[in-house]
């Protein structure tokens, strides 16, 4: 476009933009939390025990005791992450408190004895793909764990890079992964993803852990979308089980704030976290764990109640990226991924204008993920990700708040272009 | 008695023993946990929502969010500790996770910033009253945080030598403590050693907290239970509030597993403290507490709950307690205090016996809290102390395990007599 066509739309635009100001929204794409619809799903497990409170192997669910979770409950999870029964520890409500007391371990106890203590280097650094999830990043800077980006393609983590990185410096003690339906881009890890980084427990430094956050194990919105390869399989193949931490939960599959959290790894990591975490649990919930069970009863019991959150996530991604593909598609303004799962889409501005487009939607009441969120310490280099999530706002105002965006969008584009 | 007659004893108490180990007894008075019937008084917590998954302030329970608990649950958690509703966090299903969580955040990470961080030190000690709980020990031995004992007597902690100790050592860093109906011995700490435990703060380290695990709060057995005073007021009075950490929990209200669990400090604490776990968790099982506000619904419905508690727990406690009166009542072979609610009864053998009393139950399938579990390291010095739990047996399984341990006594104190 000319500078004049470019002023006359910019002229539209900042009308648009005046008009959307006066209705004084009040819209909300910053969470990635099941909407109430999604969650009422689950309501059937208050009560659903009606009385009985013995698990399969006679516990009393109600008393002390069992560590690692019911019996049932290690059953029905390990074939959610494609492991042995035995080698899951079902948790409490949260896989990040899971994640969380992994790092901690690893850091201040020790994964194979106090000698194996990170903490004993002055010098501690993890992998972070990027962009990625804020909250694995939280928990490096928080613990004093220095953070390196690694780009993400449509295949996961740059893998050439992660190579190289870790065989050349033993300071890095691990990889953040969101293996399917990545937060945010939403990519699915390719098959020879998985495989290369079950194989960097071969040539990283001896106390390096893949942190496999697979929080979206079952999160499919599209029926045709890509399977995750078993990560599991590939660490027997190349004898790395004891470098990769599998992570799941049913946050958003029942309830996002009172599920059921699990974990895997190989059975000498496990033993020796189950002993630290007897220092400070008198085990999970498992009534609850029983409750789950008794709802999702099997691998095709989730995927049929899966299938009613793709029901109701389903026509919210659609508005929002055919509302980008509309108005924004071949205009050079934006690239985004259109994920098949997971609950977030991943927007690059041009350059420089994530900050600036967030801002603008600031300032007319709707609220957007801070720019730089995807990326530790907030620092998006090239400041043009934005992470949109759809999931809980009613389809109408997920409707409104991507058309005020896409105008949001514009304005900044155009007038970077004209400044 | 003379040579003779102990002999004669010998003789018949070998009998006794050899007629019991015949029996093929299989008892357990090992674990402080509820009986059946117990947890059964909370069946009616699966269900009790009826579908209504709304918080008092419009929260939807099954969602994410609310680090530090819903509103009616910090309204009746902070009655039964006595302090403001503004100044507890409401958790998970464990105390015991929220005290390790406090003595990570103190030492890895810093309660005043990382400066603040136990770990900056190369001495670092905790004084552990005894006999005491054996998962506090664990904590400290876990974290590589030297303990010293102090001796308990009727009163609580002896309050003369802690001062001591904490005045001229500033590598002490806390106490833990069981106030009410300690465990094991079942005293409750008298309003001086209250005070003097909340003034503490002012003579020892600037980094000194007091433990202050009010686990029994409510658990009363005898209606006319000493009150425990309220470590709350005496910090207001002394200026010490962020030295105390007090914790509670419902794991014997409702479900010993399932239950809700609290903690209570200056709100500079708190607020210092809930910074860290957001590092650490997506807010704990709201769904559970609304269920708990519903049972228990205010202190009088605790009060009533508890009373049923303790018509099922009266009957365990004075069968072991009369038997052990009328077995070795005046022989001088063993030392109890009656306790007036909690979960144990906390016997001293002559010196030297507790492991032999231990093993002598052991061998013929009576199993015993084993000796020295209630001193830090495993190490009772004297090697006098048993604790005896007889929350969970059936009454019939109590009286039998009483009759049996009193000949264990009896046999071990003859014995060395003898010797």
């Amino acid at each position: 476009m000319s500078a004049d066509q470019l002023r006359a739309q910019l002229d539209t635009l900042e009308a648009q933009y005046r008009a959307l100001a006066e209705r004084q929204l009040s819209l909300d794409l910053t969470r990635g939390k099941p909407g109430t619809e999604q969650v009422s799903l689950s309501d059937a497990l208050d009560g659903i025990l009606e009385g009985d409170y013995r698990a399969s192997n006679g516990t009393d669910v109600r008393n002390y005791g069992g560590l690692d979770g019911l019996p049932e409950a290690k059953a029905l999870f390990s074939k959610v992450m494609g492991v042995p029964e035995s080698d899951i520890v079902i948790g409490g409500n949260s896989s990040l408190t899971l994640m969380y007391s992994v790092i901690d371990f690893a850091l201040n106890v020790g994964l194979r004895g106090a000698e194996s203590a990170w903490g004993n280097s002055d010098e501690l650094k993890f992998l972070c793909p990027v962009p990625g999830y804020d909250r694995h990043f939280a928990i490096c800077e928080h613990l004093g764990i220095e953070m390196i980006p690694v780009a993400m393609d449509a295949n996961g983590p740059d893998m050439d890079e992660v190579e190289r990185l870790v065989s050349s410096d033993p300071a890095i003690k691990g990889i953040w992964c969101v293996p399917r339906f990545s937060n945010p881009t939403g990519c699915v890890y390719s098959e020879e993803t998985v495989e290369r980084l079950a194989r960097l427990g071969t040539i990283a430094s001896d106390d390096f852990i893949v942190m496999y956050d697979n929080a979206y194990a079952v999160h499919t919105i599209d029926a045709d979308a890509p399977e995750l390869a078993n990560i599991r399989d590939y660490s027997v193949k190349h004898g790395t089980e004891s470098s990769v931490f599998q992570f799941g939960s049913t946050s958003k599959v029942t309830f996002a704030g009172a599920g059921v959290a699990f974990l895997s790894s190989s059975p000498a990591n496990l033993a020796a976290f189950k002993q630290h975490l007897g220092f400070q649990s008198i085990g999970p919930d498992k009534v609850n764990q029983l409750r789950h069970v008794k709802l999702l009863q099997s691998p095709a019991g989730i995927a049929a109640h899966m299938e009613k959150h793709a029901a109701l996530l389903r026509p919210r991604f659609a508005a929002v990226l055919a509302t980008l593909e509309n108005e924004l598609g071949d205009t050079g303004m934006g690239e985004w991924l259109s994920p098949q799962g997971g609950y977030f889409i991943s927007f690059n501005t041009r350059p420089g204008l994530a900050q600036t487009v967030v801002k603008l939607a600031a300032d007319i009441g709707v609220a957007l993920t801070p720019a730089g969120a995807t990326y530790p310490y907030g620092n998006d280099p090239e400041d043009s990700n934005i992470r949109l999530a759809p999931s809980y706002p009613s389809l109408k105002d997920v409707q409104a708040t991507a058309e005020a965006f896409v105008i949001c969008v514009k304005l900044a584009s155009i007038r970077q272009a004209l400044a």
